[in-house]
């Protein structure tokens, strides 16, 4: 039980996050792209929509033959055909002149906007008026509207949420080139830890972390891999270490989070090949006794082995690795909701608070309300909706105060 | 192009989610149920931590043994042992006496607190000074902390988070029972709409839909079906809508925006056995054209053809009805978030318009930047990081008034 913690700010662990460069990249089909990082910028080949387009069921016209038109004064147009849907218009529009066309229909040439069917009767078969004028490219999509050819249309590093993989069909990108989702190595230390299969004596408890690390893994963009327990001897986690090294992208440890064992780590850690300590602790609360290690170019953590601790460390500091990893090029923040918090909440100044909160909705809004329990009961964050963030220079929040709350989903 | 709708508010369709039933049940392994529903309570089996747990490195005592303890007063105990990780202590504490201890540790028998090794200091190799008193059951975790056995420690319709997780793993539920993942069709019609890995000539487009509303069903919890694309005609429309009811738990629609189509769309859907039109019309903004129909126990959705529409209303609409498909008790709310609004904006009354908007950060917090662009421009999308909903009483929103956005993840 020796040496004290070089505590480093939460702030100074997440600038860390340069030390580290995304995984291998892959080309893959865009229905399979949903939540994959883009690895190469998505250029126009075309222009989209591709044709001038309707955008409202009407009349193609050249908007000049209906200015000046009024309920009063309603111009009156020469009905010259119909655009059916896909269809490439086998007539020009002269002024004067109108064609029926539904939404997504392509205007004939000479046509430059879309007059609405509701502001239009028909005459005869051959004639209609119109009651209200309409400007130039009024009711259409220009063909370029969307993106030109050569164009930029998605940067490298972003995430293909449902729009950009829209987006990537319509262009016709059916495959893209995409950062491969990280290989997330996760291993429980610990004597008492025993298989969630087993029934544990007095005195050992289930491997919680490894299974809540894993459903955060895959949360947060990765693909866990999953490693078992291993027992408080430095020589089997040398061992297992190096096993994970060989087949992940990052490493995560938990538990070992009393002193004694926290040194053993680091030394196995230290004793890796080509492997840096980078932070050995953080100013965070829970979550104080957390490690990370560069082994190569590999991110590998020592997690505390408190349940609640280790899930609010994962949230609040090492998604941001897995982010940098993933290769996305903007840090993906926290989402957050305002809340009014319900009573008053000391903190400690120079660490980062996480406190655990029910929302409630009252008549005036979102309630913030504090959960209060240890950092080992994991009924706490089974209550929580959300983490309530206290700054390093604040000595506490009053009652009734608008809050920020990172959302646990 | 005959007949009026008859619209229904945002609420009233929302309401209808009551009339669909969550899918059936399957069992499955906890590593398999990130972001499942549990479709049965979760009962605790035993008690959880199960012994009295340490919290902290120091020593075990009983806390009377240190009441009045202080820095000039130090209380002096005999040390009984030491208690090794996941070891059944073999000897009791008399009051007097403390035994090493690590966090996770169980406590002997008669110990019922542990002082934090930073308040104590060794005298010699059998005894120790204490410096602070503690309570009864101060750092540590009794045995029922967490739960005690019969308790219901999730309940039926509730989302199985990390957290849900590892209180599963923690309780030896390896395997529970949760809702099926929806299956949900996805076809688009429109005589305009070629494959997305053909090239269009002028006058059609690549099937965009089919892409991001797949992308938006898996992101909201559910598993995509393509049936690919049917041209404007009737009798196909039907077939392929049969063959989707026989084989998916819903089946959206897309395209057939214009007056004509929607209402073929709403005859082919009427002529189907056992089939209710229960929404036609919905006072949305963009998405107005949108129907729901009951077809036995499934929702059948026509969502508008433009891009923006069908994806706005899959958000703010038909979102609930899959997330009560899942078998979720409580409607999952859309994440949202606060900013200040950059200009003056205009809004219909008697319609809830939802505008993209481009969240930027200045040095007073977040700013909404409204997107303007037509429906059809998927680029609308793919700028937007959020929806600013305008509801249905409000003229208009003046600059700088503090908005809640919903965030497009």
């Amino acid at each position: 039980m020796t040496g004290f913690f070089k505590v480093k700010s939460l702030d100074e662990v997440l600038g860390m996050t340069q030390r580290f460069s995304p995984v291998g990249i892959e080309a893959l089909h865009i229905r399979d792209a949903f939540s994959r990082v883009l690895a190469t910028d998505l250029i126009a080949g075309e222009n989209l929509p591709g044709f001038r387009r309707a955008c409202m069921d009407g009349y193609a016209v050249s908007a000049a033959s209906t200015f000046g038109a009024s309920e009063s004064g309603p111009a009156w147009l020469i009905l010259k055909g119909a655009i059916g849907m896909g269809d490439i218009p086998d007539f020009e529009l002269a002024p004067g002149e109108a064609a029926r066309i539904c939404t997504g229909g392509m205007l004939p040439a000479g046509a430059d906007a879309v007059v609405m069917v509701e502001y239009t009767e028909a005459v005869d078969e051959q004639s209609i008026e119109v009651y209200r004028s309409v400007a130039p490219l009024q009711h259409v999509m220009d063909e370029t509207e969307d993106f030109a050819t050569g164009q930029t249309v998605i940067e490298k590093g972003r995430l293909m949420r449902p729009q950009e993989i829209g987006l990537a069909a319509g262009l016709g990108h059916t495959r893209i080139r995409a950062y491969q989702v990280p290989r997330v190595g996760i291993i429980s230390t610990g004597d008492e830890v025993i298989p969630v299969d087993k029934i544990p004596d007095p005195g050992r408890v289930r491997d919680i972390n490894s299974y809540s690390l894993s459903a955060l893994v895959t949360q947060a963009g990765g693909e866990p891999v999953r490693y078992g327990i291993v027992k408080d001897d430095p020589k089997a986690l040398k061992s297992i270490c190096k096993k994970a090294l060989a087949h992940t992208d990052m490493v995560l440890l938990s538990g070992g989070s009393s002193v004694g064992t926290r040194d053993y780590t680091v030394e196995v850690l230290s004793d890796l090949v080509d492997t840096e300590i980078l932070v050995h602790g953080i100013s965070v609360s829970p979550g104080k006794p957390t490690i990370l290690a560069k082994s190569g170019h590999i991110p590998v953590w020592g997690l505390p082995g408190q349940v609640v601790s280790a899930m609010v460390v994962f949230q609040v500091v090492v998604t941001a690795f897995l982010h940098r990893l993933r290769g996305l090029s903007r840090p993906v923040a926290p989402v957050k909701t305002s809340a009014r918090l319900s009573r008053n909440l000391a903190s400690s100044q120079g660490r980062r608070d996480f406190v655990r909160v029910v929302l409630e909705e009252d008549n005036q809004g979102l309630v913030a309300r504090p959960i209060l329990g240890k950092s080992g009961l994991i009924r706490t964050m089974v209550q929580a909706d959300g983490l309530l963030e206290i700054g390093e220079h604040v000595e506490g929040l009053e009652k009734s105060s608008i809050v920020d709350i990172i959302l646990l989903k």
